[in-house]
């Protein structure tokens, strides 16, 4: 099944919009989930996404959560991330 | 008229936390604002405080958007913002 999901990471912003546009041509909503620094490049991605290219996009929801991620060391340690839902 | 509101930069997140319990030793609700990078620091900034000095502290609403800067030569870039209400 295909998911309306769009993970951001550290690529540059227009990558995520293009993932978000093609998402978008077969679903209602697309849900951008990012952590740590790419908490920005989400935002940003629903931003441009809605003032260039899919203006009657709307911020359906926005949720912000932490998770412990562990490293190769074994050491956990607590990140942030985000989920924002956009809707047509 | 003291603000309730803590802009966030790109200073440690916890001198962001101080200001928090700071003014909510004052008032019900705090305003995090922050715009480009400093986004993912204010939802650090958030999700510390909720999870270790104020616990009862809710996410209320989180809005983001889009604000053009003019640099020192005169161009104008757009950056994304971020304000995020926590509310006891």
């Amino acid at each position: 099944m295909k998911e309306n999901i769009v993970y951001v990471g550290s690529k540059p912003v227009m990558n995520y919009c293009t993932a978000v546009l093609q998402v978008m041509s077969e679903y209602d909503s697309v849900k951008l989930m990012a952590r740590g620094n790419a908490i920005s490049v989400a935002v940003d991605v629903a931003e441009v996404t809605r003032n260039r290219f899919l203006t009657d996009l709307k911020v359906d929801n926005i949720e912000i959560g932490t998770e412990e991620l562990e490293s190769d060391t074994g050491e956990t340690r607590n990140v942030s991330n985000i989920a924002i839902t956009l809707t047509k």
